[in-house]
């Protein structure tokens, strides 16, 4: 299996976003992908101010240019997120679809970015309703788990996606400068080890907005891919076997104290 | 609160190390420590073929010696481990003692390192029972919880010290030389930032069955102290409002999602 991680450079003007997200997405294939992650938001920059004007309902442009490329490319695309418009609300919405362009399900963050440091103050609640859902999980090209940026704080949601045997857990995201370069690198390292599977983190290429390095860690916690800041585009080849070797040598889910917790 | 990591170098014989042991808790206590760790198993080297003979009854010698030694130093001890004889089963036990010489509680490992890697097989539940209980936790003289080496592997296991309000996680472990370099301060670093809280892990000094490297791990994930291959004591001032700071700035319990896991 061949995953791609698109490092997308997201900024201000959703036409432009979406434009160059389905010429990454094209780009990919052409890498012989058979997979494809955008960021979190890639459709409009991280910004509250922008979220509400941006956002658009489940069945609308990005759907359009997600499922279309898809189709085009014969590659499944787990499309970051999008600001989603419903009901009067927005949530941060991934929208997956399969290499057919069928619509495969949708997944809005649970966990919002609600935080305040000394020096950085952020409540994404203020904008974004939290979606009420468990992970998104599928099976093809390889078993996935979706969830996105926060969600990855909290290991009680990765172990949602172990319990269904996920060898991959694929994450739009966009960790910021304050938390990113402390936190990131950690944060997926220890649920790709937790979990004995892979981790893949995508976030927009670095700005004000996002620390960037996408990253790719094996189910043994090693950093397999860091894309850095730049934009860019990185395809790699997912052995799922590690995932069973890492799974039978530390057999985590079997050792669970289950009757405890 | 200042808290001494105590890295003793275990050895084969049982008396020579509670000896050391005693020694070592002295110093750590004229280094001025309010609370000294000792490593798991730290009463016989981490060999199955010797836990039966060297096990002994809760109320024994090494009870004994940590009681007295708490008293006279006036400094509470988490005493590592040993193998605890009860009812025809050996537990894999932490001993705890308060400043006075009070017996405080006992821990028996939950969660038994039974693994298959190529080169190296280890099944502990061959020889040891699990203990059926939660983490100890006490509050003096800073809120703790107890658990031994394997049981960091399962971020439950911590969440459940961090909804009590931990402010440290102390860790008696032997990590081994396979999975040591590999995944001992990934993991210990991982449950400090996923609770935000310090996390404490004590293990002999290297040799052919501990990889060594006590370390203490702040509530950001970052590595305070590494004791390296060495036998050695590190005495470390703690400050909890770091605690208290971290949890404010990303408050993960109040931001966990316990209507949906």
């Amino acid at each position: 299996m061949r995953l791609a991680l698109c490092q997308l450079d997201v900024g201000e003007k959703k036409a432009v976003n979406l434009l160059r997200a389905e010429e990454m997405l094209k780009e990919a294939a052409a890498y012989g992908a058979d997979m494809a992650i955008l960021p979190e938001m890639f459709t409009i920059k991280y910004n509250p101010k922008l979220f509400f004007i941006a956002s658009e309902p489940l069945i609308s442009e990005t759907y359009g240019m997600l499922s279309q490329t898809a189709k085009e490319t014969n590659m499944a695309i787990i499309g970051g997120s999008m600001p989603e418009f419903h009901m009067g609300k927005v949530y941060n919405t991934c929208l997956v679809f399969d290499k057919d362009g069928e619509f495969v399900g949708r997944y809005r963050k649970a966990h919002l970015f609600d935080v305040e440091f000394e020096d950085f103050r952020f409540k994404e609640s203020e904008v974004i309703t939290a979606g009420d859902n468990l992970p998104l999980i599928f099976d093809e090209p390889i078993k996935t788990g979706v969830s996105i940026c926060f969600d990855i704080r909290f290991p009680e949601w990765s172990r949602i996606m172990m319990e269904q045997c996920v060898e991959l857990i694929a994450l739009p995201a966009a960790f910021s400068n304050t938390t990113g370069p402390r936190h990131w690198e950690l944060l997926l390292r220890a649920r790709a080890l937790d979990n004995r599977c892979f981790v893949c983190g995508v976030a927009p290429a670095h700005s004000s907005s996002s620390y960037g390095h996408s990253m790719l860690c094996s189910p043994d916690g090693e950093v397999i891919v860091d894309l850095g800041t730049a934009e860019g585009i990185k395809v790699v080849t997912i052995d799922t076997s590690e995932v069973k070797k890492a799974r039978n040598s530390i057999p985590i889910a079997k050792l669970r104290r289950t009757d405890l917790y």
